[in-house]
């Protein structure tokens, strides 16, 4: 069975760009591009060509792509033709083989925004998709506020619509530019537009996300006709963000009807790169990736649940929609108070620890980290502690060294330069093999500024543990996050530690105490001790 | 004309617990359930009495709430009575006026995840509603996969349902448990459901985030007939979360055909104060709110383009699609032109300082806002350091007092028990009208626990400040927030103290810096500031 083309129309370079917070440079938008261009998205908008110097700059050195480069703008302004607009004549000069522009649809915008006569819009439209056909490019026309406008006078927006599809543009892509329209409202007007003689293989749908409805919208619109979708990676766009092309694009090549009916260009190749892709947006503009975003998120298939986790060991479709390895996305069983004996198990077979089923040991390592969460710990992300208290449990768990004291001075006062400022200097006492040993440090880094005294602790730490000392050469701490949480009835610190060492590896460990410094050493203690067990032979 | 009711069913405590990373206290539980309350949903579902001490916990001390407070658990288990069934018991015995039950409705569950026969499932679930009901309470059923059952086998999953109905549960709640139902199939089902003869007053809707279309799945079953929606507050849950009672409030509330035809319960004034309770939960969870969120978050009325925001100056709905303080939220205009000086008025005479129109302490004020945000600073929350911050650019902040230096200690070593207790110690030295003062804390509390170096430090500083110290009398330390954040290209901490005193005023106040302890200082400091601008007449 031949299937049906739906395209798909990347306007993160644009859209995206009017994210809060989010100003890509000339070298980001290409390489952002080049991997849509992988991804295997139709169209490309790259910015509007004149609006800034970094959209100007990356059409002066747009990278080569299979996708259809497009440059967008605006209607031309009443009062001048089409050819004398310098504000058209910047976008057509970017020389893109499509060229999108953005219009008015609804009759109050034409009359109270721009201040025109409705008849004079129209003419507006007509001539600017001429003059872009004239030059031989594909043109696009963007229906802006089109529902809103299609509610208040479906004539005019209709109206506004023809005029571009009947000068010959490719595609007219109805807006819904305040994200407003419900999917049902969506999908009722797109069909009224195709029912009124444009067909759906001309029209397009651009949604955004002010109701969480857009990724909704676009396939209420794609069921009622509509056959390209504009679309954002990871969402983005101004205020709650465009549809997530990162949602649909899975969407559409699993889940049926669309499976079936529709090639989108994206291949099974490109879907199993999505979650890399959209980790790499995020790391480009030093986003912290969503956990919980549909499909690429942290926490997509990550089951907590006892019942659920256990259903998961025996038959992952039970709990899940999808298989996670489809867009190169991951499971996650972690621990919590919930967890049941056969997910406690798997876990400690990661940890390459293997228990046998009914052990008493494992209702131990349950019991005791029941108790632990009650008094603030979490051992979700903090996999290294908990096979440190599984190991203990277990009898697993040698000693290295012992800590008999420490002691952390953070002074603030005035320099002689009368300007203030912080030092912190850190004692610690430990014993190996019978040996005790003393090691000082202070919180200064190469740079002379002030790092705290976590810092100035774990680096008198790790400076004396003898025969220990070398192992923990490569080992840094790469994260630090802390929360104050409810420890029975108290409030306590919990401190989470993210270290790394020179092979690679990337491990979590956790504190808890009222004390912020001893809820931080208990964490890097337990980081040391997971570094000492995989390296120390 | 009289509108339908549509019940909402609050899950944030039980399936929001759910949520990778979140560990509800007893406490917390309570206050979310007193907010959930004062907002106006039907029913709180409070947690699985039973399955773990926090949820036991908050059901033997839960408040009196209008909301009927809902105990959740599982259908009976095979081969015992539903009276002689202990996990069934502990539910029960929680006493709560409704009890909701989640058991099988797709075939494939029943005899691979139980291992019973199909007829024997049905049996659980007509003794444990008749349970339920034998002891007056009102029942729910969640029929778990129901979706995906339905699609395999739909006689049997209606058969689940109606075995529920039939025994007298009050609702009948249609699960979409791995998240995977599109809307217009949810909306087909749901049809189908009451055409088959359980009446659409009776069937809730419970559906999960995977593909983004948890709220437009919502929103079908209700089209389709459904008068019960199940979901949690900021979309919390397991994988991509639930439902989103957050957006679905407003959109049922706002928006047509929902706002003519159904009454949800929640009033205009719990409408307005939507923001502040999304805000509020991601407090108590510590993370970071979601700037995108639909209708809350921070970003979802904020204008980026120029286009758009000179068009917003003369009329803000052409480019909103609700008035943002319906949900109290608020507009958001870059700062650099008129508007973000309107508003930065607005926020000063909040804090009792009037500024004219076009006084350049404006312009600076901004920009020392955004200078301090770039260095890791929120001012969003800390409204008391935003004051403090206006006052010192405005030329209004007496000195009080300076601090010349302090010094903490923090120590763990063995007592003569030989048992590891830590103490921190911390010494401050101030001056005062000319006049040097020096004063020493430790953290120990009077039941004899190391409180920590921030306790230490801040009891040091309120003690001995002259004059001052009698005004900060009933000044109170009631929560601290400590995040990792980028400052600049460093990793910085910031810290937030929330305080309260006698009077029944509570104030935030912020510090940055690569230091812990330092940036605790910086908002200890501003909150005693803030303090004395009150109260030292």
């Amino acid at each position: 069975m031949t299937k049906e083309r739906l395209y798909l129309y990347d306007t993160t370079l644009r859209d995206g760009q009017q994210t809060q917070g989010v100003q890509f440079s000339t070298a980001e938008k290409t390489q952002i591009a080049e991997a849509l261009d992988a991804l295997g998205v139709d169209y490309i908008e790259g910015g509007w060509p004149g609006a800034n110097p970094t959209d100007s700059g990356f059409f002066d050195e747009a990278p080569r792509t299979r996708a259809t480069m497009t440059a967008f703008g605006m209607t031309k302004r009443a009062g001048r033709s089409a050819a004398n607009d310098e504000v058209l004549a910047a976008v057509m000069n970017a020389g893109t083989a499509a060229v999108c522009l953005v219009g008015k649809s609804h009759d109050y915008h034409v009359t109270h925004a721009l201040g025109i006569e409705l008849e004079e819009n129209l003419d507006n439209i007509r001539a600017s998709i001429r003059h872009i056909k004239d030059q031989g490019r594909e043109a696009l026309f963007d229906a802006e506020h089109f529902f809103d406008g299609y509610k208040d006078n479906p004539e005019y927006a209709l109206a506004a619509c023809r005029a571009a599809y009947d000068e010959g543009a490719r595609w007219v892509v109805l807006c819904d530019t305040n994200g407003g329209t419900l999917p049902e409202e969506v999908g009722r007007i797109v069909a009224a537009v195709v029912a009124a003689g444009i067909p759906g293989s001309h029209l397009g749908i651009h949604t955004h996300n002010d109701t969480e409805n857009a990724v909704a919208c676009s396939l209420a619109a794609v069921d009622a006709g509509a056959r390209q979708i504009q679309g954002t990676l990871n969402g983005l766009g101004e205020r709650c963000g465009n549809a997530n092309l990162t949602t649909l694009i899975p969407t559409l090549l699993l889940k049926q009807p669309y499976a079936d009916q529709f090639d989108i260009g994206v291949s099974r190749e490109g879907l199993a790169g999505l979650t890399k892709l959209s980790r790499m947006l995020d790391e480009i503009l030093n986003r912290v990736p969503m956990k919980q975003a549909a499909y690429v998120g942290a926490s997509a298939f990550a089951h907590k649940a006892g019942l659920h986790a256990s259903a998961i060991l025996k038959d992952p479709s039970t709990y899940e929609h999808i298989d996670p390895a489809l867009v190169g996305n991951a499971r996650i069983i972690p621990m919590s108070n919930q967890a049941g004996q056969s997910n406690l198990r798997k876990r400690l077979s990661e940890a390459g620890l293997s228990v046998e089923k009914g052990d008493p040991a494992l209702a131990r390592i349950l019991d005791r980290i029941k108790t632990r969460e009650a008094e603030g710990y979490s051992y979700d992300t903090a996999q290294a502690s908990f096979e440190i208290l599984a190991r203990e449990e277990l009898g697993q768990l040698p000693t290295f060294f012992e800590v008999k004291r420490y002691k952390v001075t953070v002074e603030r006062r005035k320099n002689k330069y009368d300007k203030m400022v912080s030092l912190s200097e850190a004692v610690v006492v430990v014993k190996v093999d019978g040996e005790k040993l003393l090691s000082v440090s202070e919180s200064m880094d190469e740079t002379g500024s002030d790092r705290g005294p976590v810092n100035a602790l774990a680096k008198a730490l790790i400076k004396d543990l003898g025969r220990y000392s070398k192992a923990l050469d490569d080992m840094r701490l790469v994260d630090f996050k802390v929360r104050i949480t409810q420890g029975g009835t108290e409030a306590v610190t919990r401190v989470i530690i993210d270290s790394e060492d020179g092979k690679g590896r990337r491990w979590s460990t956790v504190g808890v105490s009222p004390n912020i410094i001893d809820a931080s050493f208990e964490a890097l203690l337990d980081a040391i001790r997971w570094k000492l067990l995989r390296d120390d032979a």
